[in-house]
């Protein structure tokens, strides 16, 4: 595995443009502004499971390329969306919109966009894998605009299916659903239908516990800012679940909280929400939910790969899509 | 001429999602979002073009594709472009991120981007038109780049070949080079290597006269803020002239008032500002520049499109060249 994600990685770093090769020194900041996000690792979760899926369909030649792309889609994404939540932190170091003045932060995430496209292209990925990143885009825009439209128009009159279409878009789909569906495709086979059902499933399992990370995880693991969420406002299954259970003034001084801007709001407030939603059980009755959508998931893509003709490859892929339900960071 | 637009904003249409067919308000929200700026028309020159020189070339049947998808990117990039210019006004109506939250908008850009991409790949573009795409967008890119590192970085130190090496990366390129080589792609030629070049100046001669338009244009005929530069601080060739002839006090008072953001300049310092510029005869001496790159430019294009196979439409093609930059608004 750590093999795997070094060679996403080379493939990655080939792509991107060298500072030291700029004919300007403006030109190679934004050489370094494009490596930034990549430079700060990341766990390449996506790009690995493209290239496992396409190990076990029995051909992973065509895979490093589209696994490399699918790294760099995550790696642009992040940029817009941190310019979008106004989040502090990102793989531990301060979101890229804080070291570099927005305009220029929004421009080199559109910089590394193209770059994705470059790779697809000079790969001469085929129609399907072409189509697939076009879905895969345009879901997650879908996805963000539900999310940030909520958290811009003080909505709280949403429940868990709301949440639950919202995640599917935004961060199933890319997380789970296309590196499953991109796999086969680079292997030269179609899709398994199960990928897309299940692979939703999973990818907002996967998401829950992210959002309960959010709140519950480890600072010195967790690569941004605890209760990050709550600065932002973003409206998760668990905060969904906690204000439908508060009392009606305790719900009141919450939703005022979670309306104001991040520059208005106080931390002590914050800290007392956060306080209050860790003591509702809303946590783990989220990780329980999580549950509940991973497991039959997990079952339903494992039979899929029992019948692909590399078993080491699918055991791998397994293994990965279990770990990304069973994360502490 | 009218009927070539209209086919390809019927194009351009037939690709953009149906608010009506959205799953959610939320999502039929987002449908209006990506219309907005396509909805407000646009001249479709870079389009026009891109039909027009495969026209020229004898064939256009995989042109109108590439002409929706070349009018995508001016949309989506012009989004983007106004949140980074913190710009007012857009085609005659308010700026994206003044109508909905900023979030929103950039959000919006990535969809409209993922659309372009969409256009091309349904209609089967080959790798050479895809890779002029991921070379238009990397361009301009870069030169988007050294336009806002100059603003928010405050610099002065600039002259007129930076000037021309920044407009040439973030204007001409996409506007004159791309749609010729797109043309030629698109009818299955190679494209001359007078495109670039000639190109290059033509285009950069057509964004010089769109510099000048902003300050001295018709506000009835032009779409954007008039003097809209000088409060988002542009360095345009105009400006470098007007400073680098001004007293030392009146440019030190210039300058002063440049780098500061949009909230903060004063109405009256920005028409005293206006007024001085006019007075200085710097927009008449960047005419003359834009007069001097334009001609041989024209002159050269025309010599390759009076060896193209379809005469009437290397006519029309020459027509919209030399209209470039003979423009009112």
């Amino acid at each position: 595995m750590k093999e795997l994600v070094e060679s996403i990685r080379n493939k990655v770093f080939e792509a991107l443009p060298e500072p030291a090769r700029a004919s300007r020194p403006e030109l190679a900041e934004y050489a370094r502004m494009l490596r930034e996000y990549p430079q700060r690792g990341g766990k390449m979760l996506r790009g690995a499971l493209v290239l496992l899926t396409a190990r076990a369909y029995g051909s992973d030649e065509a895979a490093l390329a589209v696994a490399a792309a699918i790294e760099l889609f995550q790696n642009w994404v992040l940029i817009h969306d941190d310019i979008e939540d106004d989040s502090e932190e990102r793989r531990g170091g301060p979101a890229l919109q804080r070291l570099w003045p927005l305009p220029l932060a929004l421009n080199a995430g559109d910089g590394l966009h193209a770059l994705m496209w470059r790779v697809l292209v000079e790969a001469g990925a085929r129609r399907k894998i072409m189509q697939e990143f076009v879905r895969l885009i345009e879901t997650t825009a879908a996805g963000q605009h539900l999310d940030l439209s909520w958290v811009q128009q003080g909505r709280f009159d949403l429940n868990a299916d709301d949440y639950l279409e919202m995640v599917r878009k935004k961060a199933a789909y890319y997380t789970a659903v296309a590196p499953l569906r991109l796999g086969a495709l680079a292997a030269g086979q179609l899709p398994h239908l199960s990928f897309t059902s299940a692979g939703l499933d999973l990818g907002a399992a996967f998401q829950i516990i992210d959002d309960a990370l959010n709140l519950e995880g480890d600072p010195a693991e967790y690569g941004k800012e605890i209760a990050g969420d709550l600065w932002e406002g973003k409206r998760t299954l668990i905060l969904i679940d906690y204000l439908s259970n508060a009392p009606a003034q305790e719900r009141e001084r919450a939703e005022e909280l979670l309306r104001l801007p991040r520059a208005q709001k106080e931390a002590a407030e914050v800290a007392w929400l956060h306080e209050r939603i860790l003591a509702s059980g809303a946590v783990g009755r989220a990780r329980r939910t999580a549950e509940q959508l991973a497991a039959p998931a997990l079952e339903e893509l494992q039979e899929v790969f029992a019948t692909l003709p590399n078993p080491e490859a699918a055991r791998q892929a397994i293994d990965l899509l279990s770990g990304l339900v069973e994360r502490r960071a």
